[in-house]
């Protein structure tokens, strides 16, 4: 018999009024799910979107690390004086805010001597004991406090980061996903899809999306399951019921 | 003296595998938050996206409407059995789970009796004592309950529906908002926006991000506050340090 490797679950906490707002839309959430089912097994189960504010950043921090083998956090960690997600987690984990000397050895190298001012040095301040995640794009490295992983906000240097996390996570079952676009309306096959999803219950997931495509109403049907078996039988399912509802599909 | 009015808060709790899986790009908290902070003076404080499993629902549910004067909530009032959120919010409140009357007459008229189906009939499920969001696109109305207000996932629908949840809504101070565009780094004005961000710390609220724009890097300063009389003066703070410092501003 197989081993059974556990479910590894994330949660993505994003720390900005700009998000808050709407001033500024979000694309790191979707990106770092997409990279962590994908490249690494892991299912993001949780997203929360909080304020620069200490106490908050701290309750939030607390609780989705306790809850989640990982917490991805974004945005803060910039020089101003909103950016106090290192800060902020120092205070949750109870240990000291203070200079990395790696990080600040990398800094002073990028930005000459002369130019390493103030704002560029409190980049280098982390919680003691973080390990650094280095920076291809712009140097200024995020870092990992026990279970909680710390990347910048600004989405292209984010996604320049995101490989170098890989050695800090556990890798967990690959979840394999397929979607079936249908040209019908979910009334139409919500009772036949309710069945199915009772039927392979605990080993996959179904959802049903509407879209709008060609001018046309449409359904996407997604199944994602960590058993590609399991997954088939789930679409050999759902093919009988397209067949039998002469329900023409959308090849993409 | 003017009557102070006190600041009116919401969430946001977006309900969706799709989401979080990274499969379907957010809109929603964007839209919501924008509309709520420029027409109802509302702003939105916490956001949660959570999957589509009704205890994690319910106990969302109850956190975020005890913890805020309004929780918005987005996807799942469809007709597939993945559509738990009517089910889900009358469990949270411990009401009756049950046919609402002028749903079901609004959507068996708009699919007419014949085709007035089983899966199209849940839509028209709430929690009892609901009161309903008209949905001038797709017929399917939201709904209210207490303090929680439903809305669909599908963007084009919900944006559609939006100007009806304000009759639901307390109007708060209108908040206003001012954007600076700078061709600078951020670490080049980070101690001296620090300081001003101290000195306007209860009235205004500073925000610092970074853009890439016209093949040059550049700082967008945020400023917003209930008062235009504060925000005229950090702003005029603001201008100060940029002549100081010789910074050229972009205007868009």
């Amino acid at each position: 018999m197989k081993k059974k490797i556990k479910k590894i679950k994330a949660a993505i906490l994003i720390i900005g009024n700009e998000i808050l707002s709407g001033r500024t839309q979000d694309k790191n959430v979707a990106f770092i799910s997409n990279w962590l089912n994908s490249k690494c097994g892991i299912s993001v189960n949780e997203v929360r979107i909080i304020s620069d504010d200490e106490k908050i950043i701290v309750k939030n921090i607390l609780a989705l690390s306790k809850k989640f083998n990982y917490v991805f956090t974004t945005g803060g960690i910039g020089p101003t004086h909103d950016d106090i997600t290192a800060k902020s987690i120092s205070k949750a984990f109870k240990v000291k805010y203070e200079y990395h000397q790696e990080a600040y050895g990398i800094l002073e190298q990028y930005y000459g001597k002369k130019k390493f001012n103030d704002g560029r040095k409190k980049m280098a301040k982390m919680p003691r004991g973080a390990k650094l995640i280095y920076n291809p794009s712009s140097a200024a490295p995020g870092f990992i406090t026990k279970n909680v992983l710390s990347l910048p906000g600004v989405p292209s240097i984010l996604n320049s980061m995101i490989e170098n996390c890989k050695r800090f996570l556990l890798k967990g079952l690959k979840i394999h996903s397929k979607t079936i676009n249908l040209f019908t309306v979910e009334s139409n096959i919500s009772k036949q899809l309710g069945a199915i999803q009772k039927k392979y219950k605990k080993f996959v997931d179904i959802g049903s999306y509407p879209f709008f495509r060609l001018g046309k109403i449409g359904v996407a049907i997604v199944t994602r399951s960590t058993s590609q078996k399991k997954l088939k039988n789930v679409n050999a399912d759902l093919m009988k019921l397209i067949k039998i509802k002469k329900i023409k599909t959308l090849k993409l």
